[in-house]
């Protein structure tokens, strides 16, 4: 299918449709993401040509959780190159995003960037590396987003650190194989504070276009990356962005992709833009049902899988 | 890069490089495998406008094993549709190939159709469902690739079946849980003869054109399975496809692929073309090293990743 | 407190009192275990004195199902001495009895001879070095309880054959190690073929007598085993004896102990006797609830505990 | 064989013996441990009846770490009576001592109170129901073995909090399973405390005497837990008191018996007494090698097995 000149229509249509999703529930681990309001709805579509076309609450935002995962990765791998991948792998998990037993099978190095484990490990990577490594985190994406006003929400922040045993857990167990070189306190004080960031599905699509775009912003540019290494965090997403149902979502979409527990997502189309996405509700697995409902609509319509 | 009009000295160059590469395992776990010449190097390219340009042994025939399961799966994609996935799932392992505690772990459905447990589990519903499933899958191998004289290799037929003790503990295991229909003997023999069927890199690369045109076969014309199955295999060769190192083929290439332990390995490009290869010696994860070498040489000079 | 006399009012009392527990469930997972009246209930003690007093149907005979495991562990040990400790270890397994996980994990070396595995290799011992495993393990079992008229349930026997996967599972994982040496086919024969002898709570607790009496049979004065080996037995059962209830069984009652599907189960009183109970009706562990309890409460009267 | 009116021969004989084994590593993951002198070795053996016989270093106090889990254990068990077992199950483990991944199946509920995580969740009780939890630990202690000079040793207390980064991972991730209610430093530091009190083999065999005479101190004749207690106690210990040669110990031993990384290890031996032994360098399962052959060869010579 040739994609309509203007998708406003379209993506009204798929936004009407993603409401009739009734089920689901807003993650409630803490407070201050129980109490969003449910009924939060947006759609976004950034193309290379630079047009943005959205429905729903577009500009209103939210707390991006895991897919910060995706900045902190791409600050790293420009930081230290493939020193990283000696101390994470690159392959799927086949378990939970917060496993703690692959960790300790596998000696403290995380499966794959994507789980909490290996984020974590890739915060520790900013936190020894940067001086301030939450300043040059947020610079970084206010750059690419254009949006000098983006922040972290501090209420999520002190929230997560607060309710964040598991992922305690998950660190003192890497320090343990002497794979964390950060004080633990420290590099969990970033990865929370790292989730904690909110951004508008529009900031989101327009922040991650470079990803599409071989590297490039296609609004500035500008060379975010190098072709070769937006594939490579494009592949990573393909085969590890969804959790457990990363497999799925590339067998039904076929799209790199990325959802938090704030009930976005994110997939990246490539040489074509970005679909951007919001709804609080979590399925079973964790993935913002009706986010993920919209981008699968969006991509099925237009025949948009890389496969 | 330009693909170039004759891609016979590229693929020389390739060849000569992945013959420089001298460790790796040939797989010995059963005399019949073990006894292939470990030299045996051969590349082959099949584009879509019908062109096939090889170098190497080529039209020498060897036991694809695991490659199979392509076939196996195709076909029982088109017999039972998506009731398939009620018995199989799609997600990547993060196990090996041949593991058993996660069967358990799931109750007896494998976690994709490229895994051992996947590819018995495909085979029980092709006994299942065709008075002859061997027949019917060599009529359809035969068909695809355009050549009659395709057989099984009965010794090592044989030899798989009297070697298979592993395999029969994964499909005893599902059958407990309810998973297997069909007698297990007969199960085990049909998966242990599509293992041994024996083709060349050209016959191979002929053979799967239709997963890179959108389910067509370039030669024929003739529909094979619907564009959107064609990218549901692919997706699943790409999460899936390369055992232990699935994720790490997609970062570094990312082309859906699958491997065989006889060293055999195929990669499909989206509206190129295959991309075939052989060489006995394997690495650590089972893959075969030349012929991984080679495929991922290609694809790079090329830029063929799909992300 | 001292022993009673006449042990028979005390019986009857705690008898009568298990007959209140109602809940459990009849093992049904073959149909000739499923019929078995659940209310039957017997309770015998025999003492090192010669005594055996019994109440309930004590002379009835059941299924032992996995309380032959100790049968035929004895005989394992007599014949091939330490040897044995080579192919299965003595550890607890802290894993469901079944559990095919661990199995992989240790390389096919079961973690004890008391759950299924172990108990499997303790049959290929047997297969290969008896010509008639079955016949010479008859013939102990006739001699120990003094009861030519023991035999094995043809019913039961075919039955275990036919919904056998699991266990077949197990023994293949086992062969692919290089840890069976016998035809799996007829080590599983010889293990269910074990599983499936009737004997009575009398019959058993005159068959055990030796383990309470240093190896001396207590009736005929023969020494069937040393009394370091009795004690070994006996160690066994008390870590690993009665499945996942093992450590609290120790922890409540303090004797070693083994139970069987069939409701079946029998405690060993170093230096005063044994104790053997039966009533269908399991617990959510595999236990018989009504025998555990007969047993535990008739030890906690009369202080047996051996810590 | 009946015991000798004089040990101190036996004993000496047992030491020279145990002498000979060279093999065995001192515990190094601390530096307060790794410099103790590998050639400590002691052995003391007190009975009922009040009398002390010891060979070797037998007054020189070292750091007890593992076997201070029963002195926890005792504690809590008086304070919370059985709803500890809700929070802390009595089964074996089958696994590793500091195993994190069992840890995460059964939901931050521990397998039982002698590995790791068990007594770390025995720490929280003690420090959420004693407003000063170490000194009440302490003082029990003392009074058990009837010297007010025993102490904690504060250089390995505070090694061990520098490098517990394993033992903060399982505290963390049973809080996250909300099975830890203090502060997970503070019960740390508790745990890390209790693993550092130094005693003599001589001290713990008066101390533990009363595990050996149903609950009632030889010495004072004051009763410290019921006869039940010490009973259930010696269960445990027989099940789960050696790391993952429990099964070992009790097949070629049969005594309830702890063992800790410090060398030191202890048996109990119902109504007869305390064996008590050490010696630093451990074997490959974290058990020191001279201790246990010491006790072993103590008990075979006197047939001192439970079973």
């Amino acid at each position: 299918m040739q994609a309509p000149e203007d998708l406003k229509p379209l993506l009204e249509e798929i936004l009407q449709d993603a409401l009739t999703i009734t089920d689901g529930k807003v993650a409630d681990y803490i407070p201050a993401l129980a109490e969003v309001d449910r009924e939060h709805c947006a759609l976004t579509v950034a193309t290379l040509d630079g047009k943005i076309t959205s429905v729903g609450d577009s500009t209103t935002v939210y707390s991006i959780q895991s897919i910060s995962k995706i900045f902190g990765l791409m600050m790293a791998m420009e930081r230290i190159g493939d020193e990283l991948w000696q101390r994470v792998q690159m392959e799927p998990s086949g378990q939970p995003f917060n496993s703690i037993v692959q960790l300790e099978w596998e000696k403290g190095i995380p499966r794959n960037p994507m789980i909490n484990a290996g984020a974590i490990l890739v915060s520790d990577v900013l936190v020894s590396h940067y001086s301030t490594s939450k300043s040059a985190l947020l610079n970084m994406v206010r750059s690419l987003c254009n949006n000098e006003g983006i922040l972290a929400d501090s209420r999520v922040h002190e929230s997560e650190k607060s309710h964040g045993s598991r992922n305690s857990a998950l660190a003192y167990l890497m320090k343990s194989f002497g794979n964390i070189n950060s004080d633990v306190t420290e590099v969990l004080d970033h990865y929370f504070w790292q989730c904690s960031l909110t951004l508008s599905t529009e900031d989101l699509a327009r922040g991650l276009a470079f990803l599409a775009n071989r590297g490039v912003c296609p609004r500035s540019g500008e060379k975010i990356t190098s072709h070769r290494d937006a594939q490579r965090i494009n592949a990573l997403l393909s085969t590890s962005g969804m959790y457990d149902q990363s497999g799925e979502f590339a067998f039904t979409v076929g799209l790199p992709a990325k959802s938090g527990v704030g009930g976005g997502m994110v997939a990246i189309v490539p040489d074509y833009g970005v679909i951007s996405a919001w709804s609080p509700p979590l399925n079973s697995y964790g993935n913002p049902a009706r986010a993920m409902a919209m981008i699968r609509n969006f991509a099925n319509r237009l025949g948009l899988s890389v496969y």
